[in-house]
């Protein structure tokens, strides 16, 4: 935050052009700009999508204001450390659960924010949108940079599908800092430069200062330099913070009087502590009020009291801001913290956890990806690796997988990006997953105890697997009795579903799309399971033609499967008021071979490589690596009850009962000579 | 017949070379060939087309050999008249219905036989495949031809959607004919041509002479030329008529002793009477065995007879034929009639009306459609129309609607095609659809009497209407008596389905696709009615929102919706073992609007013309046409009972009892003074 506001301490100058007048520089690369966002595909768009997936943040911005609907968002800064990375990213989904309209990243100069390290505000934004699915603003600072440079920097961000751009003077470097001829002198100019070099393709955002900027030479004047910015292609402004109601609602009636047209949104600071307090106040130049401080100053020494105080003060504010009806949507600067934000929030009746999904698994924000509407399976736990492996295909399939006979992957060893790290410690996953394993056995333990989310016989709770980074999810908790039975004699379960036969769209656990539609699913259960186990199955599995389809497939590839080579089996499907199918998730046989091999290296890099060279832990898990099979079936018969658990009953049966070992010396019909039981059958 | 005969007289002379070493002409226009079979299509295929919709004949053919399951195939000759066009289109479809693994086309040189007359051998195989959905031959005689004329009749062939040639010398022109050097002298010119600038596109058949051709010097000399004919690059044989079993198995073994492995197809020849008896015997120069002439030369004045005996004569040799093992299929000259053919065939039984159909609609069989997979619900009861006004299209949409902003329909004054024009005469029709109509309620009489397969007021049976050319498919007939209701009170209905909510995919009334699916149907209605009803209807339908989608246009184009103007909305669709969705039916916004002018257009184009210039009959259909709207409801929730009669009957209610004439005078709420009725609710 304190770079945040740093990077709102600038704009002073006027300029004389807009951005409509200018021209295009012809000397880089970019300046194919704009043209992407009016080259509408010939197809029908993705039916079930929310109009949320492809309009851009100005438009939402203008439909929820006209329809009353108040907004919140977020910003955040980027991490300083690959792991504060991680904890950022699941922070993003934490949040974004609460439907913020859109977040922002802020821009550090001096931490090399455009690059592709992990911590870079360009990463960090990139990453909201394309694995959060999050709608970002990207900061953009302009100060002591070179027109080329910023031009990079956007056409990059435009590469990664961020689309909005919060375009900021920046601190200048030095205190004998000149206006530079032709150069970014103001976040004017750097707004020009972007509708000069990307036409309209970015959403632009601008920095308002309700006290006025503290380097201007008054309130007015400050004033007369935003409506500059807006004029000159800013499509809103967001404020820096402010402690009164009353500053900002002034400020939005002096910017209207002055022909400001477009959303003024607060920017809300909840006190969270007495330092950070004292660090904003000094940086920006703010003065915190009288009557605030005066309860602060005694509670300053106690975190807990400020925070329930900087919860109440910003609640009281907020309330009267949304009475006044100028205030459409809340902007929050969350300090990359969750509590007091998350806390107002929910106060005000703004954090709403909308079950409603447009589709079943999460969406990805990139504008290339909006016409997607059918993944594989096999990655449902795993969307950010199948959005990783993915990110060049330049189309998705939209209704049907098109392509698949030459699906383009990603590399399995380009994949280990940082996001897909787990967010254990190493000691953490083997109190979770055995300090020490001492047969295939305790393996099956570790996965029933995920799957009853129970305790392990080291007393800890498995939190998740390799192929899980999160508890079971409900649909699947629906079938936990079945899942343990099996796990515990060696059906290693990863992936399931069960079957559901028409449920409204709206269902609070298996429903998506649109309301008043339908949701359908086929089960599919996917699991390992030993060479042993995989040669009874697949005599079991001759009984159950055509209704069960399956694919077995062991680590070098070998492949057994009983459906048709290139053929995806639609397993979720949907049918809407006035629209046409949508089936969002397939058994691929292609894209199988390619979740085969992320599935089986798990094994290996998540667990096996936790353990010592050589030792027996590591032995086991190689051994299972090495020789068990990845199997997947569905259960075609989507009317009727989930046979795949009676298969796997069959195939503990078979196992248990083998053929030549039937009890043929002890005739099975033999009546008992025990007390007869009466017999209760109606006769 | 007889020209089929002619064009088997030939082939008498050896060659050299095989079509694999031939070089290519250059001259031509048409070198690119035989490169389309192999280009794929990059998306997956159609999932629940057959394999015989997608194979080409020489591979069915095999597939059905191999499979042990007989087929038969059926020769017909192109008609001499436009109405005798029409009626053997009928005829493809009736004789279609049994199963026919092809049929074929016999090829008429002195009748302008490639042209684009609707009596032309290329015209009717085209329709064959094209509208009928009919794998299909089309014969080819070479003899006097030019190889720039052959080349052009097969590069049309090839662009109406043929895929097989007989290939046929033909009979020469004049007694002095004499062999050409570099022409077409033989069948194997003709199939070394096909093969040299059509490489493997073409599938070819040549014709084989059981008793020996009667031109050649011997038996044997004649089948050295059969082999020179499948070296050359034939894919299969059939042979001229016989009259004993064992003529064609010694023919099969002495083919096969020189080295023949491909296919040989007995042409069977039901004898259907004594006349047409003669003329084959002249024409082809074969002898009529003395225990067939025993028989019918006593009877051969009693047409009946001769073919019930042609009947069980046949029968009984193509049991021999079956039984040998040595005759995967039969090949019946059908001389254009039916009765014989199918009675022997139900008497083999080959003859197999199967109710499985690979989609809701028939399907075409051309090769550039074999994707197609999905066709708005409009033009259900006039496939061929469809077919024709897209027969321009690129590609066909798959899966989803694709380019449904511009879906380029041919004009509508293009599609009055031969046999889209009414099997019935102006008499037959005027007596269906009224001599004289005296008010539109007249109108409405003959919708119903159509609907109720009874006779109109004047005593005749109304078979068809302008909108149906065909009597209610079964379907439909599940809800006539509902149908029969709203048409009494002129809801003119032209097209309707009844919501299906999963019923197995073999189910024999509304079943389609593979087995082990299931099928749905959103319930659909669509009619023409009067402006005061659309009136009322559109208040009614306030009510039914979201759950009924509507489109409702005039004659002029305006138009009423509450759907998605782009958006289509599948009413039809299937869920398969091992398959993606497949939704072949929508009701889509854009191809409705050219649906419109040809549903109105039926109503001058077909009713109104039956009638006098100002008489008071074509004033009240002009009206209707000028008037009235054209109404189609979609019933979103498949999963309840098809709530569109209760919009009809609620629109009927609101008629009847107009909000005005509300009975205000009588309180509703009045206790009734009758004895009170004893509470039974508990309390």
């Amino acid at each position: 935050m304190p770079a945040s506001i740093a990077s709102m301490v600038n704009n002073v100058q006027r300029v004389d052009d807009t951005w409509r007048t200018c021209t295009k520089s012809n000397s880089s690369g970019t300046s194919n700009s704009g043209g992407e966002s009016s080259k509408e595909s010939s197809r029908s768009s993705t039916p079930v999508l929310a109009a949320d997936r492809t309009e851009r943040l100005r438009d939402k911005m203008r439909r929820r204001t006209e329809s009353g609907d108040h907004w919140f968002s977020l910003e955040f800064f980027p991490p300083r450390t690959a792991s504060g990375a991680v904890n950022l990213v699941s922070r993003f989904d934490r949040m974004g659960s609460g439907g913020p309209l859109f977040i922002d990243i802020t821009w550090h100069p001096a931490g090399d924010p455009g690059s592709d390290k992990e911590t870079s505000s360009m990463m960090i934004a990139s990453t909201a949108v394309n694995y959060c699915g999050l709608e970002s603003i990207l900061h953009l600072t302009c100060c002591n940079q070179t027109k080329e440079k910023i031009t990079g920097y956007l056409s990059k961000a435009k590469h990664l599908g961020l689309k909005n751009i919060m375009a900021l003077r920046g601190d200048p470097v030095g205190a004998d800092w000149e206006e530079e001829e032709g150069g970014f002198n103001y976040a004017t100019d750097l707004v020009k430069h972007i509708r000069c070099e990307f036409d309209d393709y970015f959403d632009i955002c601008v920095a308002g200062y309700p006290t006025g900027h503290p380097e201007a030479d008054s309130y007015d004047e400050d004033l007369r330099h935003l409506k500059e910015k807006v004029d000159a292609g800013a499509d809103f402004i967001i404020t820096q913070l402010f402690f009164r109601a009353d500053t900002f609602l002034k400020f939005v009636r002096d910017c209207r009087a002055i022909g400001i047209t477009c959303p003024i949104l607060p920017g809300i600071f909840p006190i969270q502590g007495y330092q950070s307090l004292r660090q904003l106040v000094k940086l920006s130049k703010l003065e915190v009020p009288e009557e605030i401080m005066r309860v602060i100053e005694p509670i300053k020494d106690n975190d807990a009291a400020i925070r329930n105080y900087g919860i109440e003060q910003t609640v009281g504010m907020c309330r009267v801001l949304l009475e006044s009806g100028n205030v459409p949507g809340l902007h929050f600067y969350t300090l990359n913290r969750e509590v007091a934000t998350m806390e107002v929030l929910r106060q005000l009746g703004l954090w709403i956890e909308d079950p409603r999904r447009p589709l079943p698994w999460a969406v990805s924000a990139h504008p290339k990806r909006k016409v997607e509407d059918v993944r594989p399976i096999f990655w449902a736990s795993r969307p950010k690796s199948y959005i990783y492996r993915t990110q060049d295909w330049d189309d998705f399939p939209n209704g049907r997988w098109g392509n698949s006979s030459s699906p383009a992957f990603g590399e399995l060893n380009d994949y280990y990006l940082f996001y897909l790290k787990s967010k254990s410690s190493k000691d953490a996953l083997l109190k979770m997953w055995g300090e020490e394993l001492t047969s295939e056995q305790s393996v099956y333990e570790v996965f029933t105890s995920y799957i009853k989310a129970q305790p392990n016989c080291a007393g800890h709770k498995v939190m998740c697997l390799p192929w899980n980074d999160e508890p079971l999810a409900p649909e699947t908790n629906l079938m936990m009795d079945e899942l343990d039975k099996v796990n515990r004699r060696g059906v290693l379960t990863i992936n399931s579903q069960p079957t559901i036969n028409g449920k409204p769209s709206d269902d609070p656990i298996v429903g998506w799309g649109p309301p008043g539609g339908y949701v359908f699913q086929k089960a599919y259960l996917e699991f390992f399971t030993s060479s042993e186990n995989v040669t009874v199955l697949l005599k079991v599995l001759k009984k159950y033609e055509p209704r069960v389809n399956y694919h077995i497939v062991n680590v070098h590839g070998q492949n057994t499967t009983n459906a048709h080579d290139m053929q995806p089996n639609a397993v979720t499907w949907g049918i809407f008021p006035g629209r046409e199918i949508v089936q969002p998730t397939v058994v691929d046989p292609v894209s199988f071979m390619y979740w085969k091999d992320e599935a089986f290296a798990l094994w290996i890099e998540q667990w096996a490589e936790l353990y010592d060279d050589e030792s027996p832990s590591r032995m086991i898990i190689k051994y299972i690596h090495d020789n068990y099979f990845l199997v997947n079936l569905v259960d075609n018969d989507f009317p009727l009850d989930n046979c795949l658990w009676q298969v796997i009953d069959d195939m503990f049966e078979l196992l248990d009962n083998p053929p030549e070992e039937q009890p043929t010396e002890q005739p099975v019909e033999q009546p008992a000579e025990e007390s007869p039981v009466e017999d209760q059958s109606p006769k």
